[in-house]
């Protein structure tokens, strides 16, 4: 499998692509040509067979692709398969609707534990995942793999509280403060919801119809 | 200024133009130079001169950016002084969240009303925004103006509350329902925060690093 250098681009496509056969295969279609995702996607078929061609061979010339195979293939590239082991810090609002409302396990991530500094929500249970007080965070991420920290605590502690899951060893997260996390070790990988982004985003579209 | 065919990932990196020249404002920046603005984006000089060059002319040859009148500018092309109106409907968690934590005015949108089935929410306000019944919704969007309308609702109703929304002259959205939405409206503009991609995003990213 071919992997270096793949465009941000591309890599940002590919959970589209699953997003899309996951619909396709809940449609009951057994296979498809790149034309056709194409249509669906609003993508141009030789953007699908350039960008797929980046992770190896996949589809028949004539044929096109099989659904399923190619669901189970880009879930593989993807790392749903991994079981991925994730805790969230700050169980406010949105740290609530996460751990009631999102599928985590769609995207192979266990969600082990969350972390909060309020002892009314602390010792509770949220749709069976425990909220544990945050002096219990550092002996949890000696004795647990966590793979990735959800980060929805407030903007002010950010950054101070990234720079300690670094140095207790996480590698791993999912920013929504809204502030540019940074950290030097380079195998730290930080994916930002920068909910601002996209409603200006939206403003624009709407500004220039 | 030119406004045709403007590619996706140009609008697209517009608002981290505005994020990034916001906190140089901040900083108290006065200028900067493309090269400069590029190293603390991660993006090359020529790709911001190019971006830039779609909407106009921007700084000076040897120069560069006045950080404060370009903020101004790109401000000005998303929109955010056009004063857009926004309403949300579904004050769930994430509604809650959105109203308590969001920073709507900086990006133009003054939120003015949510909407909710529940007995326990409607009636109350929510940092200041007030929190009124599912049928007051209609007559709601009849004598007030609504640019965008937030969709915090559940995934099984999001697609016909978008229809009969559409049917009552509402022409964006900011969809959170995870749910792909659609309308045969040409001037309807719908901006979805997919959680998903983002996580399987990371997903990737630590599975290939």
């Amino acid at each position: 499998m071919k992997k270096e250098n793949i465009s941000d681009a591309v890599i940002r496509r590919l959970p589209r692509y699953y997003r899309q056969l996951t619909e396709l295969c809940a449609r009951g279609v057994v296979r498809i040509s790149s034309h056709s995702l194409g249509q669906e996607m609003n993508i141009t078929a030789s953007q699908i067979r350039q960008d797929l061609s980046c992770f190896g061979e996949f589809g028949q010339q004539g044929y096109g692709y099989n659904v399923e195979e190619l669901h189970t293939e880009i879930g593989h590239i993807l790392g749903v398969d991994n079981n991925h082991h994730l805790i969230i810090i700050g169980v406010g609002n949105l740290g609530h609707a996460l751990l009631q409302n999102f599928g985590f396990a769609h995207a192979g991530f266990s969600v082990d534990a969350a972390f909060d500094i309020s002892p009314a929500v602390t010792g509770t249970r949220v749709n069976g995942v425990p909220i544990l007080p945050m002096d219990e965070l550092d002996g949890y991420l000696k004795s647990h793999s966590v793979d990735v920290v959800v980060l929805t605590i407030p903007q002010a502690v950010a950054q101070s509280m990234a720079d300690h899951l670094v140095d207790q060893g996480v590698r791993g997260f999912w920013n929504f403060t809204n502030v540019e996390l940074t950290s030097s070790v380079p195998e730290v990988k930080i994916e930002n919801i920068h909910f601002a982004d996209s409603l200006l985003t939206l403003s624009y579209r709407i500004a220039n119809r």
